[in-house]
């Protein structure tokens, strides 16, 4: 009943959704399989895309033509840039979204995008010959052929949640756990292991006093994610404000009385935690100096009255977190639709993936999202993307899309991933990224859309705006760079803002280099500017601004990308022995040979291996 | 962490959600327990409300001022008024409906309505002392205290879904089943017994060649469920249409294929189907002379394009399913998105209940929904509404609502129910109403609303909306009765429709008892009539002329009606000892303490029971 399809996607959360909607749009036969079709695309944790360095994510995936962005702009009802007044590299958007419109908006796009079949069932194992997936089977018995696999299980694979001293099997609260996908993979030779991760209470915002809390509002502009204009952003004063409250001492020490009934501490959860993304638990535990810990207090949606207690994620007993959280202001007369919990599922180390994402061992096969090990939406929808593109590169058999480090932070994360490996959910931060200066949330068109465009997904809408806006950035530079200003023209402005006045005629871009000085303002309060230079659109002015202000900054780490990346266009082939290179150390051998890299910039990333490994490598390779 | 509750409504399906609304409007805080916050108010099986006798429900539960008419109306895709050509008490609304908003209508209600909680987690057991429920104990291991208690736990009893040689637990597919409740009852000595409903196959909008299938419009008026002005009704523009399509002998040739690995044939399924709403497999067995049967090919939304097979249910292999769909005209290329599947699940048969729907065995606790054996949303939904009447009046210490046959179709369901039980899902029809030309669409209102609103449950809108109409019915039609027309007024309308003109003046009121005239017709052709009667909407107008047409079969019903009433006032004593009446036979005597009528004319309803046996009682009990 089925057709010969060219992927399969199992699994249809951000990882799965982006892979399907990157393979149909590259014009394969696509099927995306789900336990359940009224979930696709669910937001499980918390109801926000974006923030720091994932918000720079959720730029690149749209720069390139996924959806993640335009369906954040679409169901969003709060939008901030945070670190604004920071540094261009550290500004990073995030929406807070309505959970459900979310989920019905991907699944409106996923249904109206072409090639794209779907089907409910459970994937309990892949069909493979030759060392290489043919298909999958599932739960109803049916055997579907396929070029190449996705695999996006999320939390599912053999998830058991627990909550105080109870535990019980499911991918979520009341949904089924996937199963047999595990076990077959392990019985062709891949390494799993366990990892956990928790969300916190859900609480009725009726129940609680927002007069205790701090309101925080959305941004007076919002400029979403998608570079499209075509996606129409909110209109800002439709925006919900979140609110801010804080634990404290006495919310701690109610919390403590329940360690003796965790399953974090009595030994039940064996997976390891998001580090970075701790339960409250562990936030008290591990930072035991700290009286207090924020909480932020977000609505789940336009329409209820259900709210998600983003920072008080807890797998502690129910009664306790209960009484916890009568304890922080603003909670006191707190009713609870819904405990938080901590779950825990299969992950396969990702070192025993290529730079595609493909399976070492099982020649198209792909993993994306938590299934590697990664936490958060963004790293998963970011890795679904790539796995869509590269699986729709091997089936058309052309060479691997990897971005690099200097790219892409979606570059970053896989390379750390597949290079590193990593035992703990991972997560993206700006401080990951060697090149931040680079892989900005402006520019994540400039660096990617073109290369997706010429890939065959970047849309032809989308290529054009892009060169249209690199077109009149280049125009703005020039003229700044070119024309000069008066005194009597600047001056005003200059004053206002408490910058020292010129004396004479000056070129406004040395006026721009000023730190005070802002290229948007003096757009509207310079009146003479627009006789100076053609002004286009905000986000241009943003971006020849940025790239003026910040040149000196930019060049440089160019320059070291520059010298980087002729390491990484040394080849290692495919072929190469490294068990004959006597002069390598012990560890090096097996870390190469555990982790087969590409490139010689790739085996100095390698944790373990030392610049004397690869300098030795690479006199070998000179043979 | 819980207040104790008056009401605790454990499952959040049509049933539960009526009863929990009920409860709480009027007054009592309510405790709503979910296995999932995110599944409340789910159509698990067709996205339509309404229908012949199913239609009529709806309207007494808005009368009534439940929610299922106005979240019909919010959600509806497509409104038809069935059996228009019928007479009216024929007439029955129904919608079709836009899954995803029908039940995020439904939340946003609930949410939105004073003294309800939410809770998700799985009740496993009731709290019970001295034979009195006080409170449930969750899965996550709380014991809520409530002074009543009410369990409507739709499919998800112990579920177990069947597709071909295919079973695995489940509420839904994907969706946890729940467990304990059974058991415990069972060892309170409750009967439990399985039953067994399906889901047609759902299938891609994308892949149906709509040109060889009928189409189905919606009405070009819709009026909706509920009787409140404020409710907006759909544009009739905006509506979706249906298609419909049909099987043919090569569709159940290719059926027949699948029997041998059929779940129904096997015996792997041991619970009674429903008989009116059978499987397609069913239908070509039992109607082995019918060369097709209908499909009506339903949109699942405004932005989805999954479709509903309504007609189609079956739980044949996956395979057989789509081998057979594919010769449905219009679905050779059909892509299936899921399978249909069968699902067993406990139900206890309703004779162990009283009629306010509270059990015999436990005070206090009720049932209502598939738990008590019936199938259809609208079945669920009014049992929910009288339960949760019925539980507030218990812990108000009144007298419980018991809505008479009469009365509505309220009472005929839960009067069957409680009296015959049923050993099949049992749902509603027209023929099942002795006086169906009382039980009409159009005046639930009238039956239903002013009682609602004495008990304090229809709002002071709803009474005041409905005592509004009642004052214009009533004069306009005195003023038909009285007011008479001349020949040259009404003589053109008259010979238009081909009805005999008059020679001279007659009252308004006997010409409306001509079949072909029509008053609302009257009301925009016959110019003269706004001049004579008092035209205020067309609702009025419609009640007029069905009161007007219709009077003599109304009086001569309500006749008999009075006459039965009779003896439903002859209340028979709890503790009435029918083991002492030695004239009685021995079937008599086991139904009567089986069932334990409340009255004679209950007793006079019970299977089983003959004319003589009511005699011997009334003759006992005058004594």
């Amino acid at each position: 009943m089925f057709h010969d399809y060219d992927i399969i996607v199992a699994g249809a959360g951000h990882a799965g959704s982006e892979a399907a909607a990157a393979a149909a749009n590259l014009g394969n036969k696509v099927l995306l399989i789900t336990m359940n079709m009224n979930t696709i695309a669910q937001m499980s944790c918390n109801p926000a895309m974006g923030g720091i360095a994932k918000g720079q994510i959720v730029r690149e995936i749209d720069a390139m033509g996924g959806y993640s962005g335009i369906v954040s702009d679409k169901s969003m009802l709060q939008f901030r840039m945070l670190n604004k007044s920071k540094g261009p590299a550290m500004w990073s958007p995030r929406t807070q979204n309505d959970r459900m419109l979310f989920a019905l908006t991907w699944r409106e796009m996923l249904e109206h995008t072409e090639n794209l079949d779907f089907y409910q069932d459970m994937v309990q194992g892949i069909l493979v010959k030759d060392d290489q997936v043919i298909g999958v089977k599932t739960n109803l018995g049916h055997e579907i052929k396929a070029k190449a696999v996705i695999l996006t299980s999320g939390t599912f694979l053999n998830g058991i949640i627990h909550i105080g001293e109870k535990q019980f099997g499911g991918g979520r609260v009341a949904e089924k756990s996937a199963t047999g996908i595990t076990e077959q993979l392990v019985s062709l030779g891949f390494q799993s292991s366990r990892l956990k991760t928790g969300t916190p209470p859900r609480v009725d915002a009726r129940s609680l006093d927002y007069t205790k809390m701090e309101i925080q509002h959305g941004d007076n502009e919002v400029t979403g994610f998608s570079y499209l204009d075509s996606v129409q952003k909110l209109d800002p004063s439709k925006q919900l404000p979140c609110h801010i409250t804080y634990t404290n001492t006495e919310v701690h020490e109610l919390l403590k009385t329940g360690f003796d009934r965790s399953p974090m501490y009595t030994g039940r959860i064996e997976g390891t935690g998001p580090r970075y993304c701790p339960s409250i638990e562990d936030k008290i535990n591990r930072f035991a100096d700290k009286n207090r810990h924020q909480l932020f207090v977000e609505p789940e949606g336009f329409k209820t009255v259900e709210i998600y207690v983003n920072g008080f994620s807890t797998s502690l007993p129910e009664d306790v977190q209960y009484k916890a959280l009568t304890r922080v202001p603003g909670f006191e007369k707190v009713k609870m639709f819904r405990p938080g919990y901590a779950i825990e599922y299969d992950y396969f180390p990702p070192t025993q993936l290529k730079a595609n994402l493909e399976t070492k061992k099982i020649k198209n096969l792909f993993f994306a999202g938590q299934i590697n090990g990664t936490t958060g939406y963004e790293e998963a929808a970011c890795q679904g993307l790539m796995a869509g593109i590269n699986a729709h590169l091997n089936v058309k058999e052309q060479a691997p899309l990897i971005l690099k480090r200097n790219e892409a932070y979606i570059g970053v994360l896989i390379d750390d991933l597949i290079n590193k490996g990593t035992d703990e959910p991972y997560r993206m931060f700006t401080s990951r990224a060697e090149y931040r200066t680079l892989l900005r949330q402006d520019n994540a068109d400039f660096r990617l859309t073109e290369l997706s465009y010429h890939l065959g997904l970047a849309s032809e809408e989308r290529y054009e705006t892009v060169q249209r806006k690199k077109e009149a950035v280049a125009t703005m530079i020039q003229q700044l760079k070119q024309a000069s200003i008066s005194p009597e023209q600047i001056n005003p402005y200059l004053e206002k803002i408490g910058s020292t006045p010129i004396s004479e005629k000056q070129k406004l871009a040395k006026i721009i280099l000023r730190p005070s000085v802002s290229l948007e303002q003096m757009a509207s309060e310079v009146p003479a500017l627009k006789d100076i230079i053609n002004i286009t659109n905000k986000h241009n002015i943003q971006q020849s601004e940025i790239q003026i202000k910040y040149q000196r900054y930019i060049e440089k780490e160019q320059e070291i990308v520059d010298k980087i990346n002729q390491m990484e266009s040394l080849v290692i082939p495919d072929s190469f022995d490294y068990n004959k290179i006597t002069a390598l150390g012990t560890e090096a051998i097996q870390k190469f040979n555990k982790i087969r890299p590409r490139t010689i910039g790739q085996a100095g990333r390698i944790s373990g291996v030392n610049p004397a490994d690869i300098q030795i490598l690479m006199v070998h390779m000179g043979r």
